[in-house]
């Protein structure tokens, strides 16, 4: 698309944040929307138009949604009456940037929009790999995967042989980072919330065993009953009684990589903690990290999981809804579990 | 004491532990009682005898009495009708032991009583330096000294110009820990529990600054108050509130230390925290650690400590009782705070 050429506006459908939420997220604190758009970069900008595919549906958003909430350095409140934004696959229409031309495809934060003109390209990652589907750039080659990559190798240094605890293992991150684990040869449980879950993990994913929080009404006996001789390393991403239960079984000096809590996101008051001694007796590492810290490993991440896919040795499971529409409620399902893998909003087609 | 000299029983005043308690630890679930002991080693053993001189009140002996608590590995309960043990200074009366003779000194886990028979003295270390205070060896010389040390120096690898809090900062481990970190360059800031307390550690103890966190409603806002930019690390001792309060105001990639949680221990149910995401937002890296970790440390310590020490560059703060009746009130005083200082039972002079 010529910069000179006289461009018409298109409708462009949007998913509108209402205004700032106390407590739960609802579907309805967001609305959909159909402005204008103009499918061509200002002149002089060098700004990036693209077409969004996929939207990547990320627990941290709704962090964006609470003003009374913590905010992460490097994020920014959602403006209400604005679209949201977040990780996503777009196809560039037209470029000011000299890194992106009309035709690339890209990885990164766009806007839950069918077309974002991105004034800060600096956040777009160009896509070199299409032989994989364009998906798994919201998920395994994209955020979740850097973090389950940094988590598993990097925070932490598992050793072969280690035991390995993975909770909220069938979502995005926790899926791939207990195939790494096995991957390095350690012994692998994972909790889930529904036995389809639970089969997923034993039967596709490698796990060597997992079981449904949801059934066990006592997760320290669970957790003995996988773990009898204790957890060498826990990769926490729920948060509350599970990890509760966690630090009764670590073993000595084990090590915990915490990157979420998300079951103590949308509690009006957290759910309070018996065993944090243990962590002074046990002498145990807990590490806190997210995917920011780790973005350099990207490359690493590519090599390593790129010949995975291809050979299928390493899978990665979607719940790929389709249409702008569906965003909130699978936005809002991430809180309660309702995804079957990775959840994505599909916009468009290339 | 040759061993073939008959010798006669003679008093042995005993603190004994009446039954395993449920929650606060009480002064009358100890009693004080008196036995009989001959001093001397049986023949034919490698025990040690000897006379206790100073008892160390630390906050872990009442886990001993707990038998609904978790028990930490290396610990045993303490049995009903039986004196309670824990780390005192002795003088050795008589030895089977080829490390022990007539007459030394020694450091190390022995009974609340007046005579002990050591029958394991893996756990004794002979005392060489006694031009400073031999109670000393229950403080500074001895297990919180190695805990302070090895939290500042190893544990948290503290850098020049870091800022540091450090809770129950005028407690046996709190005030070396300021002190250690002073000595490093960092700034440091302590909480205890009382005015006299808090002068201590600015106009004797070298703190930059110090607040009792009893008079402060929102101990967030008294952290923000001394570190309007951030904690670089946190030397914990007592969770709960003050943890959660800390969670609030650490640095980006800051670390926290923990090697007890005074406040928590007699509670019956801990303290609720609500910023334990923090742990991930910032990417905290959080430690257990306790004293049995890092013996080898010792030396160093020594090494470190025993200039200061006699250059008076280094302080340590003592709450010494004298006599085994008075052991059961300072022991059950730790848990509200009523020493000052290192709190020691001094049973006899040398």
């Amino acid at each position: 698309m010529g910069k000179n050429t006289v461009v018409d506006d298109v409708q462009n459908k949007q998913v509108i944040f209402k205004d700032y939420v106390n407590g739960n997220l609802q579907e309805d604190d967001l609305y959909i929307s159909t402005s204008k758009i103009k499918l061509q970069v200002p002149q002089g900008s060098n700004a990036v138009l693209v077409k969004n595919l996929y939207l990547s549906c990320d627990p941290v958003m709704q962090f964006l949604m609470r003003k009374d909430e913590f905010l992460m350095s490097g994020y920014h409140y959602y403006v209400p009456g604005s679209p949201i934004n977040g990780f996503g696959v777009a196809k560039v229409l037209d470029s000011g940037h000299p890194n992106f031309s009309e035709g690339d495809l890209v990885w990164g934060i766009t806007s839950w929009e069918e077309y974002s003109l991105i004034q800060n390209p600096d956040k777009l990652y160009k896509i070199h790999h299409t032989d994989v589907p364009l998906s798994y750039y919201t998920g395994i080659l994209s955020m979740p995967g850097i973090t389950a990559y940094a988590g598993i190798f990097e925070v932490g240094s598992l050793k072969k042989g280690e035991s390995v605890f993975i909770s909220a293992a069938s979502g995005a991150v926790g899926q791939l980072a207990g195939q790494f684990a096995k991957l390095l040869g350690c012994y692998v449980v994972g909790s889930a919330g529904s036995q389809e879950k639970v089969d997923l993990l034993k039967n596709k994913l490698g796990f060597d065993d997992a079981f449904n929080y949801k059934e066990e009404l006592d997760l320290d006996a669970a957790l003995k009953r996988y773990f009898p001789e204790g957890i060498n390393f826990y990769f926490e991403q729920v948060g509350g009684k599970m990890l509760d239960a966690v630090l009764l079984n670590m073993k000595l000096h084990g090590r915990i990589a915490i990157c979420g809590m998300i079951s103590q996101y949308n509690l009006p008051h957290p759910e309070p903690l018996k065993n944090l001694l243990h962590i002074a007796f046990k002498r145990l590492t807990i590490k806190g990290f997210t995917h920011r810290d780790h973005h350099h490993l990207y490359p690493k991440l590519l090599k390593t999981v790129l010949p995975y896919i291809r050979e299928h040795k390493v899978f990665y499971v979607e719940d790929i809804v389709e249409g702008l529409e569906k965003g909130p409620a699978a936005l809002v399902g991430l809180f309660s579990g309702r995804n079957f893998g990775k959840q994505i909003v599909k916009v468009a087609g290339e």
